[in-house]
């Protein structure tokens, strides 16, 4: 057939929303299976969420109360009758989908579950790697405040490590969440000064500089919101690690260039390209 | 910690949207590989689509007049206002992303194009294998009406002996969507009298037997709807084979029980277990 193969998906037609090629499938695969290898041994369990979640999940993470303005929520009318609000939202991090796992229990020593899902944001703008669907590939650790924190900070490392193992030239940054109103500005203010999120960035394209990884200490808000414990009696600390595929994706392809084949060697080698 | 590792997520809160496990993902992705290798030769292109689309593409592919029951659109509010309806609906079929991608152009030979999403079905029940939210694997043929027919008849062949081969006990069956009203009753009527729509069915828990994978003509719809012609200036015939891998999954341990290193030889071959 005449048709060429579009290299971007723009013809499909919805801002910060792109059909991946097989090209950019070889990509992302590679760096699911870096990242497996990275961080598989000390991982008791991977899973692979759904795009969508129970809104009662979200709700229980504080999601939507903190994020208003990025949350997505499914309308439908599964009865025929007129659309409205169903029980589902869509994805806003990996993560939200493995505290209910763990809700109830009692969290004796340190393991890490790791889980890869499509996340949706409800972005207003739309520059290059401000999607509205990504996959977000998350590893989260549970266990003792101090080791949770021990922990943040080293997987951290080893994150930024790897990143720039991909030639990837990084600055990894204290930094907030964009929370919204001003409550949220105060809320953000103390994460900063706490430094309870870090981000590891670098540039997607000339001048435009975007996380494509970072690191939280949720302290016990977790364990008390989905009642995980410690021994002795006091709620459960959590930390994740996130990384953004697909804005790790275009920032190699903004580094390295769009055919794979001149990729430096040692890229390939760990992408298994 | 003390946490044993889920087998299924039913804490994790929804009917019909379950994490996968990572036993689950390797089969998946087995299967994934089994379709790439058994019509990769043929597809001139593969994707990875997100598991939200742009409504406008929906609505010309002709889905919410179709299935209204079954559809799921996106609220949101990127302005930080009150929420309401976005441009995005959530992905149906995998098939939907590869139309726009086609559309202006003329169809001179035959090739295919093949596609994994995510999608969301807005289903009012939850027995086994009724998902909301499930991994579709499609190739979509372009062309002239009798070439795209013969490859509709003969791909449908290769999945049947494809899904036997892996252990199941399959049946072909003429088949009709589960059209919405009594207008869509009667399309239905048309959809089976005129053998537009096969499915492969199997038994995915006694005596439950559901569709694992379907071909359908859309003869030309898509061509209509989305502006791909022949070169005689006739619109473009389409047609789709559409594999759903949870459901083959559950369907596979249905049959070869929940111990994937005691599945058969040959079925752990084809999936690379």
């Amino acid at each position: 057939m005449t048709t060429s193969v579009p290299t971007t998906a723009h013809r499909a037609g919805a801002p910060g929303v792109t059909l991946a090629p097989g090209r950019d499938v070889r990509v992302i695969d590679g760096l699911r299976a870096g990242l497996a290898a990275l961080f598989g041994t000390q991982t008791l369990e991977h899973y692979s969420a759904p795009p969508v979640i129970a809104r009662a999940t979200l709700d229980l993470a504080g999601y939507p109360q903190s994020f208003p303005q990025l949350l997505g929520t499914v309308q439908g009318n599964p009865d025929g009758g007129e659309p409205g609000p169903t029980d589902l939202a869509l994805t806003s991090a990996a993560c939200h989908h493995l505290y209910p796992l763990v809700a109830g229990e009692t969290i004796t020593g340190e393991r890490s579950l790791s889980v890869e899902a499509t996340c949706y944001r409800g972005e207003a703008t739309s520059e290059t790697g401000r999607l509205r669907s990504f996959r977000m590939y998350e590893i989260v650790r549970f266990g003792a405040p101090d080791a949770v924190e021990g922990w943040r900070d080293e997987v951290l490392v080893v994150a930024d490590g790897w990143l720039r193992g991909l030639g990837l030239a990084t600055e990894v940054i204290a930094a907030s969440d964009p929370f919204f109103g001003r409550p949220g500005r105060l809320v953000a203010a103390v994460q900063r000064a706490e430094e309870l999120k870090w981000e590891v960035t670098t540039e997607l394209a000339d001048g435009l500089v975007q996380s494509i990884a970072s690191a939280n200490w949720h302290k016990e808000h977790f364990g008390e919101t989905f009642g995980f414990t410690l021994p002795d009696g006091s709620f459960g600390h959590s930390a994740c690690l996130a990384f953004g595929l697909d804005r790790i994706l275009i920032a190699l392809r903004h580094r390295h260039g769009d055919d794979l084949a001149s990729w430096p060697p040692a890229v390939r080698r760990v992408l298994d390209l």
